[in-house]
């Protein structure tokens, strides 16, 4: 098995040579625009890891790979429009640089050539690639669905929360890793037990997510810290903090999240002695290191060999102490 | 085989029982709304009777019929979008009734659900129809961007017209025949027959739209009579109008074309004469003829019985002649 740095480089070495269509030049520049415009590409390669994982070949994975990556941008693309975001990896989002309608569309096209990128494999491996995509893709459009759903509501529990993240984030996560799985032609139950790793190990990374967000050095996390807090965002912080509150407090932490101050940092500054006073983020990061556990118990009964387990054991740490 | 009203009832009877899914709500109530507006079925009609037309058997090809006729609803959805239209088949569009939030991404799940309605098939089946699902995926992709970019653009020649309305319109209708012809194991030239038959129709009965939304009876049409016209729309009529006016009036037509006057009648009514003046409703009235033809001579050489032919041949004329 390659290093994580070396499956990205080889799998921006693909993404580079790339054709992603040409005329109409207003659909598919911004194609091209969203899928280099960086990233950390974690998702593809996963997928090309776990072709390696179960003894295939990575090569053999890059257009499956592709297709995740591809399928990514298109929800990011149509998720910054929903929100509203104008700012994407550091540049203008699509419906920022071109408008509205090009990200629509444009999103559009994305998402069947995820689709177009499986018809290299052989029919049965192709059917069994896209009953897992299908099934994933339903599962993100019904995230954010419930994503801005909650933004509506006062009232979100941990469970509903916990399945938002589940089909917004962590279902993609897995549906990368169970792709290479079958691409290396791994036994159902060996493709499901990385799919289930994938799942918890997207479920630590969301909620890492949500912690950096409001804990993270603005520096080495590249984003405003203090965001989701700023847009009023019910995260797993807010909700256990509510639970983890005296009265009073709940209620002051309740009227914060009505306000929209133009400046941010007194707000932002409170709610987070409410997060941690609370005892939410102590809560947060067991439920990390909780999923990043559960995910190392679907990989270690399988009979692969232990260097190749350490690799993926090794990744969820580094995921779980990530700064970034 | 059954008559059209025959197929569109089955494939209504089929739509009428299939769960287009529940939660969360605010996703899947549109999907349903729309799906259930009406509309005349042509396309997944054509899918069904394909299946037929080569000794298949229609009740099998009903997944792919309906995944015509998801995506076909899914371009309708975001279309409206991007046209800022309010109000389809008389109710309001999805953005309207809901938001535009909800417009794109429920149109995004009915994309997916296309998809996943083909995992019915058998691997190499699903696999043949695929490859030209997501070929006409892309193209009706490209086709609905032509007809931005051309919105914005005064020169738009004949030629990029017909091939912006061949991948908007018409090869939708040929990839559902030749859905229709794959699940019925017709063999790949007589598959690509019954595909270009289609484009040739799907051609002729965009052309047929373009003269009735000028020329047509406001009561049995459906739409307001002189709604390109008002939006300044270059369709097939404009173009071929300048071409045959002299300079004095080919200036007042593209002056008229600027225009967006409160009171659209006068503008609509000169318009009109001057696409009569210009012999364009003549020449347009012969292309529908030449393109329903082309249609017939794709069908006529095949080895099916004739009175199977004939259904194809009357479906055509009835198309050619239609008011509604």
């Amino acid at each position: 098995m390659l290093s994580i740095p070396e499956y990205q480089n080889e799998f921006l070495a693909y993404l580079k040579t790339y054709p992603f269509g040409k005329a109409p030049e207003g659909l598919y520049a911004p194609v091209s625009y969203i899928m280099h415009l960086g990233g950390k590409r974690l998702r593809p390669v996963l997928t090309l890891l776990a072709a390696d994982f179960f003894d295939g070949d990575y090569r053999k994975a890059m257009d499956a790979a592709l297709a995740v990556e591809v399928f990514h941008n298109f929800t990011l693309v149509h998720d910054d429009i929903m929100d509203g975001a104008s700012v994407r990896r550091g540049h203008p989002c699509v419906h920022e640089k071109w408008d509205v309608n090009t990200g629509i569309l444009s999103g559009d096209v994305m998402l069947v050539m995820s689709y177009k990128l499986f018809e290299g494999y052989a029919p049965e491996l192709q059917v069994a690639l896209l009953r897992v995509f299908n099934k994933m893709a339903a599962e993100v459009c019904e995230g954010q669905q419930y994503d801005v759903d909650f933004e509506l509501r006062g009232d979100v529990s941990l469970d509903e929360y916990l399945l938002m993240i589940t089909y917004k984030t962590a279902v993609l996560v897995g549906t990368a890793l169970e792709m290479g799985a079958l691409v290396a032609g791994a036994a159902a139950d060996e493709a499901r037990a990385i799919y289930d790793y994938g799942v918890n190990l997207g479920m630590a990374f969301q909620l890492q997510d949500d912690y950096l967000d409001a804990f993270g050095d603005e520096e080495t996390f590249g984003k405003k810290i203090g965001g989701d807090i700023a847009e009023n965002k019910k995260t797993f912080l807010y909700i256990k903090a509510l639970e983890g509150l005296d009265n009073e407090d709940a209620q002051l932490l309740r009227d914060l999240y009505e306000l929209h101050p133009a400046d941010t940092e007194e707000k932002i500054k409170t709610v987070k002695e409410l997060f941690v006073s609370s005892g939410a983020t102590g809560i947060i990061q067991d439920e990390i290191r909780s999923y990043t556990q559960k995910a190392f118990d679907c990989i270690i009964p399988l009979g692969t060999e232990d260097s190749k387990k350490q690799l993926l054991l090794d990744f969820g740490r580094d995921l779980m102490t990530r700064t970034v």
